[in-house]
């Protein structure tokens, strides 16, 4: 880690009382730091604004414009970084529940820019299934669990990624990567209205699709799906869009025409 | 909170690199202490050690031993009073993933003692659903959001506990007890095969039942069956065995013979 702060002031401290640390009550994003700019910045805002909401995390007034600002001071002198801001409901004393005037803690932490590789990927799929999550789905909780075990599984394998299905054997995601699929000439990406997160870099992919015409099929998509496919590839914010190329041994054809356009309009966003 | 230890040292901070602080990547015990000692201790230490080996959880030689000797030290002095105990997965960098060779943060805190209560509880049926979770199921891990929402909706409604179904609407716990409910003779409690937390109250009531000779069910159970009932009550290590005497306003008899029964067998345990 490059550098931290706690509510505005330097540390790496928190208290052993905030809800994130007891119960995962809190969210977080993770920014790409490109030239001292987090990129697509706001898009993380209002996802962050939106999981608030949705888990009634108390906002003061001004909230996400005073945490803009305090991200832009904080970043300041920094290149090339990876950017996490988190923010927990708060503190309370033992239990589920808290009292409705609980202050939120925002912790803002950099760290060094993994090299960003550009090799095809080797997944496996993941033996344990994504929960539904009617009530707060979508959002970018600190509830990791499901993802934890999957990732454990492919780091057992020696494989980059695990590809994560729902409980009716749908594909939804990679442990932390959209998925995107190439069947004849039409882009696949699963349906999240169950589980799985509402990705930045996914929903560039979708703009940067349907402003070029292709055709886009949000859908349920099955393994077979993928084994069939002319290509396959997971976006996220730090690593951009990734192809995979064997999933458990399987090869999946790579250098697809759709993928090798949307890759370079993509890096032309930022 | 009256007192407490990380790791050994008395102190009230764990680091933001804490994977419970980033991912609700632990594990938890809440136990009574009567007369300086703690209730079923083996019963908790068991529970937590078996979710540490479903986590993956490292445990160094003897962990288990350790942590006891360290809780008999830790509570020196106290006679009456609640204690918890955090165990962590330890502290990594950014990612799903971890080093092989991570180790877990031991956090125990104490607290006061809340007045034991003995009137009965006016719940309401929550609406979010407990989600399934095949590969964790029954450990009591710190991915807590869905009680929490749950919980939310019950003190918004000034009531004492919210009622939690699975996604088939079987009743499966309260969001921090387990249920019970009597009907003609028999006792049901749910099966808790795709989610909730095996109670170690609620293991001891049904080795009262058994050994009393009562009819028990483990069943999937509906609200209509709450409904019809002769009785229904909630079980944790810290409030013992209360009757639900309301559900969103509808009365459930009490003082049921089997109930008074129970709660004297149960507190002869201790």
């Amino acid at each position: 880690m490059l550098a931290s702060i706690i509510n505005g002031k330097i540390g790496t401290k928190i208290s052993i009382n905030d809800r994130s640390f007891l119960y995962g009550d809190g969210l977080f994003e993770t920014i790409l730091l490109k030239n001292n700019q987090p990129i697509f910045f706001q898009e993380h805002l209002d996802r962050l604004e939106k999981g608030m909401n949705i888990l009634n995390i108390n906002m003061l007034d001004n909230f996400i414009h005073n945490l803009k600002l305090e991200v832009y001071e904080f970043i300041d002198g920094f290149v090339d970084a990876v950017l996490k801001i988190i923010v927990t409901r708060g503190e309370s004393q033992r239990g589920y529940g808290f009292d409705e005037n609980i202050q939120p803690n925002v912790i803002l932490q950099l760290f060094n820019l993994p090299t960003i590789k550009k090799n095809s990927l080797h997944v496996t799929i993941c033996h344990n299934k994504l929960p539904t999550e009617p009530f707060y789905n979508g959002i970018k909780h600190n509830n990791r669990l499901p993802q934890i075990i999957a990732r454990l599984q492919a780091q057992k394998l020696n494989m980059d990624e695990g590809i994560m299905l729902d409980e009716d054997d749908n594909i939804i995601c990679a442990t932390s990567a959209n998925l995107f699929v190439i069947k004849d000439q039409i882009t696949l990406t699963p349906k999240l209205n169950k589980c799985g997160i509402h990705g930045i870099t996914s929903a560039k992919i979708l703009d940067i699709l349907s402003v070029k015409g292709y055709n886009i099929s949000i859908c349920n998509i099955k393994i077979g799906d993928i084994l069939k496919s002319n290509g396959c590839f997971a976006t996220n914010s730090i690593m951009g869009i990734r192809q995979i190329s064997h999933i458990d041994g399987f090869e999946i054809p790579t250098n697809n025409n759709i993928f090798l356009e949307i890759n370079q309009q993509y890096e032309n966003l930022f």
